[in-house]
């Protein structure tokens, strides 16, 4: 079976939605993205850290879905990353009400010795130094690196994060931040502007509206699947990331049209951890619901029409 | 050949984008339905009124294109309407500087006597009362009438729109109308609202996010292109619904699965619309062009993927 590496944090997240809210509940890029990338046949490793005050639980769950945590590193007396957050009435915007970086400030990131060869490596949302730390530990050049971030470390650690993008081979990123990061407002400018800076592939994300891959003149669109209610997008990248990098080395195909297929399988998952808070929806989902809501993407993009 | 009825305006339009600035051109609702659905095999004529101020060239561009325009009432002495707007830098959203109603405020729409039994009617946005005159000359029940409005009329005469979404059987709206016709955000449950309302297919216009199909139980999903350059969006939407209109009436087919067809030749052909100012695109776009685009559509958006 194939290896992928996550690393990402394993965090509490703390969620008012106009629909309710939560306690600390699990959160977490790597969470997120290893519950996601566990609907696959790969073998997956989260690379992370957290406090003491992580109910085992938690831990638990992340094992029962196969997911090797000997790379969660517990700090001894520590506290785990907390992130505390306000979603507006229309759910595409937030207020970020407490962020407590706790162990995650000092975090040094080590690659179980086994999966130091893993074939993809997904680097979660993190500082890019960590992310960096995490390919120069491979000693193998894995055949996939897929890099997340976000706005925040453009504004705070851009030099350390071109330094990742131009070691990676596709960048998930969303449309505000693709606009930022290139000063292009057109995303088909800002995707050309990206692969320059090194990687291959370019996804674009843009939420409720679906998402982009870009490979130079290469297109493809996938939407995201219309809800009735979404309830917490808390996790929605994330997931979607999880479900594109788990794709991925299930297949350990590295083709555009393989690529497309990865992006259809992300913004399923991402369609289902929506509906519940947090990772409720993520932890029982099964295969055939999965399944069976492919078929729905299927049939909302697919056409036949006659070309001449 | 199936007839096509196109009522709404023609009009003055003086825009500015980040890109420059126009003079007084030719725009309006009708112009565009008319461009974008002399695009297919049908035989279509448009309901107006403009003023003895607009330019001949401009009745003779129409009739160049095989439009009927014996519905386009020139009122002595008159003036015709007149629009002018500047759009911001994300051209999203725009300013509306001036709008002089003109000829417009007094309009008595006459249809043809030989487009009364026309297989499909185009509402452009309109006073719903003119929308609803138009509706009442058919001396036989039109095929397929669709209905295009704003969020203008929901504020302004909301009893009359209603009045006429009762009759028809499609309705092209954007996301934010639709929200505000039903009250509800997500856009699956506003539809089903808007179902409720009258029209078995609603068309949910996202601008560069794409469209929406719905019926019933039934969605679809066409992308916008992702472009390099979007120069000049006004007459996008009419452009749309033109393409989807035209294409409707030249295959006389109302199934969903056609009408899955005619939002993509919509949205193909506003992609051309927003190239250049106003109406230039449209005026000189050949059916080579229209067709090879429409392979990038498929490319676009169509994947294979392993459903178990």
């Amino acid at each position: 079976m194939s290896k992928l590496l996550i690393v990402g944090t394993v965090a509490f997240d703390e969620i008012e939605t106009p629909f309710g809210k939560t306690d600390k509940i699990l959160g977490g890029a790597g969470t997120f993205i290893g519950l996601s990338a566990s609907q696959f046949e790969v073998s997956s490793a989260i690379v992370s850290v957290v406090g003491e005050d992580l109910p085992q639980k938690y831990l638990d769950l992340l094992k029962s879905k196969n997911i090797d945590i000997s790379g969660i590193e517990i700090v001894k007396g520590g506290k785990t990353f907390y992130w505390k957050g306000r979603y507006h009435n229309d759910l595409n915007s937030r207020d970020t009400l407490v962020t407590e970086l706790n162990t995650l400030a000092n975090f040094n990131p080590i690659v179980p010795e086994n999966f130091k060869n893993a074939e993809v490596v997904m680097l979660g949302n993190l500082h890019p130094s960590i992310q960096m730390g995490v390919i120069n530990q491979m000693t193998k050049r894995p055949k996939l690196i897929i890099l997340d971030t976000m706005n925040f470390w453009m504004d705070n650690a851009l030099e350390e994060l071109l330094a990742v993008i131009k070691k990676v081979d596709v960048i998930t990123i969303n449309d505000e931040e693709a606009r930022q990061l290139t000063n292009e407002y057109s995303l088909v400018k800002a995707a050309k502007e990206i692969h320059k800076m090194g990687p291959k592939y370019v996804v674009i994300k843009k939420g409720e509206h679906g998402a982009l891959l870009f490979n130079n003149d290469n297109v493809f669109f996938a939407p995201a699947l219309p809800l009735e209610e979404v309830f917490d997008p808390t996790g929605a990248g994330d997931t979607f990331a999880g479900g594109f990098a788990g794709y991925l080395a299930a297949t350990e195909d590295t083709s555009f049209d393989n690529l497309k297929k990865a992006v259809i399988h992300g913004s399923n998952l991402a369609s289902f951890c929506v509906e519940r808070f947090g990772t409720e929806r993520m932890e029982s989902l099964k295969r055939s619901e999965v399944s069976k809501r492919l078929h729905q993407f299927k049939t909302l993009t697919q056409f036949e029409i006659e070309l001449q």
